[in-house]
């Protein structure tokens, strides 16, 4: 049995992350479940885009992935469970939360609408899909319903943003920053390949030498540091502290790259 | 194997939810265990059973279900399992927790007070039964002993408090607000079935007319609304935001209806 | 299959706990997981080693914990996999984190340093061994694969740090608070066999009369207490609230005890 793997918006101060695991082991009652987290903010599907594409590779080839921030629920934004080209089956709303993880497990091999509803939950609620329509038909999935039972075949998953892509100035990568994370490192958008041996990192008044640094260590504490972290971008931390806060920079802010 | 939910007032910043989830793998070490919320404010035994009434019907019947919100572990109050016509079974302490659940599960069918030391742990804290006596006795009713064996026979489980039920005035449904989720929706003690098929909901000084809405997408961003929630209850919601910050409104907060 | 404990400073908000735990369940697929927490404070090392301290008994013995509080990750620091006498296995960077849980479990019996790079997964990142290369160790070790096939023997650990001892002042037994827990409790370096059988607790300006309390609920509401909890150490607590908050204390707060 694969992991299923979680991600949404729901936090962990109500039960609807409970009930929703629930209505997924109705089906698959020895499923594996692994929380990736819930506590995207709320409404917020590119941010929950961004952590759904950072986690999906760390997973078994073929595991179920279920994504649910969903500020369109009850509307008629589309349902939907699509097969990455590596095997594995992303199921959610349709409004790009998937997108970027379906890319980064080698795109779109096939994708239904959720229009079946012999696979959906006996409730039938008008605000939580994640319990009554998404984790009945994981628990199908995860059982062994094949993906193309579950509805309408589509073609092409909605895709109303994307993640913006690095540029070039004067021949220096120029990114921007597409999360902070829980230690406060700054994540930006410059993929390791695309970065010189050695080089500075300006991000607002801020100059950062001799980078890409080998480790954190290698700075005193409280200094600033730069290094291709583990989603494979380029991070800038502060050692032993938040570079957001110790830099006063957040989602969005330019990055700009000399090599040296 | 049926799933375990659990549910306390625990939080997640030290390790007693883990030492308790250890305590019943002990018993039952191939489990499967659905966290409800640890974050239950503490103390806060009026708020877990609001919580864990809402959760527990998402569950297979014939579930278990621990509970520890319990301000007074030690003390005389006593410890219990109770079977729900359903076929759950309920564990935690005799202080109220356990009611609103169990009566969403079609009543009380048997309980017994945990008194019967041989279904307990080894270690023996006074300020931790969820370690050392709730979560043996859950790990030994999943490993399959009766509910019959683990201690002396109840009639009744204590019942110190009640939600408020809704009330009519002037031929208008009047109730209050119940629980304040982690989007800051205001969810209310008024199930769908009492109300009207249009109406106003008087909130403070916020009136919201053309109630019930289809989904939170009818609405303009910012803009109030109200509809029938997951839990089958009527709540107030502003759309990509909280009803509770931009209302200001709270728990126990009064909710009029006016049919139109 | 036992189960395998996780304690890291990785917090919820993103998907490196998921990402670790995927990673562990490619080696072990049916391995059942149990988050002690990731709630350690960023970094700090001292405060993991003090939490999985107070978790590691609660486990089956031959239980795997897997601890990852790492400031000196892609350093010179060793990463280390530890059989304690009880037969648990820990596993995690060679800072100290692991010590005081291996003492609390008998003491040290083997232990390797993970130089075995065909136990480590496929990617390779600087800054991330707790998804690269402890997690996929644990899944082989849960697996079946031998501790000392995973490096080279190591005779001890490095111990950086160790919790103050209770000491003694004109006979009476004086120590300090290791630890504030989630509910404001304060946990201290004073264990149960230490203490007199009825004293008085001085802590800053407070005195606590009439100790040890039965339980919480012999004071009244907002009223300091002490007990032995369920670490086996004093503790302060406050009725209905929190010590730490109303007597004004901390971590490395002086505790005096005086017999009566």
């Amino acid at each position: 049995m694969l992991p299923i793997s979680l991600l949404t918006d729901f936090g962990l101060t109500d039960t609807y992350v409970g009930q929703m695991k629930a209505a997924i082991l109705r089906g698959a009652p020895t499923a594996v479940l692994v929380d990736l987290t819930h506590a995207v903010p709320a409404q917020d599907v590119r941010g929950g885009a961004f952590l759904l594409w950072s986690a999906v590779e760390a997973f078994p080839e073929g595991s179920v992935h279920l994504a649910v921030v969903d500020p369109g629920v009850g509307s008629t934004r589309r349902a939907v469970a699509a097969r990455a080209r590596r095997g594995d089956v992303l199921v959610g709303p349709d409004n790009g939360l998937l997108v970027p993880a379906l890319e980064q497990l080698g795109g779109l091999a096939a994708a239904v609408e959720l229009t079946e509803p012999a696979y959906w939950g006996p409730r039938k609620s008008r605000t939580f899909h994640g319990r009554d329509l998404f984790a009945p038909v994981v628990g199908h999935l995860a059982s062994g319903v094949p993906l193309e039972k579950l509805g309408r075949a589509l073609h092409h998953l909605e895709s109303p943003f994307s993640f913006p892509p690095p540029r070039e100035e004067d021949g220096c990568p120029v990114g921007e920053v597409l999360h902070v994370d829980t230690y406060g490192n700054l994540i930006t958008n410059l993929p390791g390949s695309l970065l010189p041996a050695r080089f500075r990192v300006h991000l607002g008044s801020t100059v950062i030498s001799d980078a890409p640094h080998a480790h954190y260590q290698v700075v005193a504490s409280g200094e600033p540091l730069s290094l291709v972290g583990s989603a494979g971008l380029l991070e800038v931390s502060v050692r032993d502290g938040s570079a957001a806060a110790v830099l006063c920079v957040g989602r969005g802010a330019r990055v700009h790259i000399e090599p040296v």
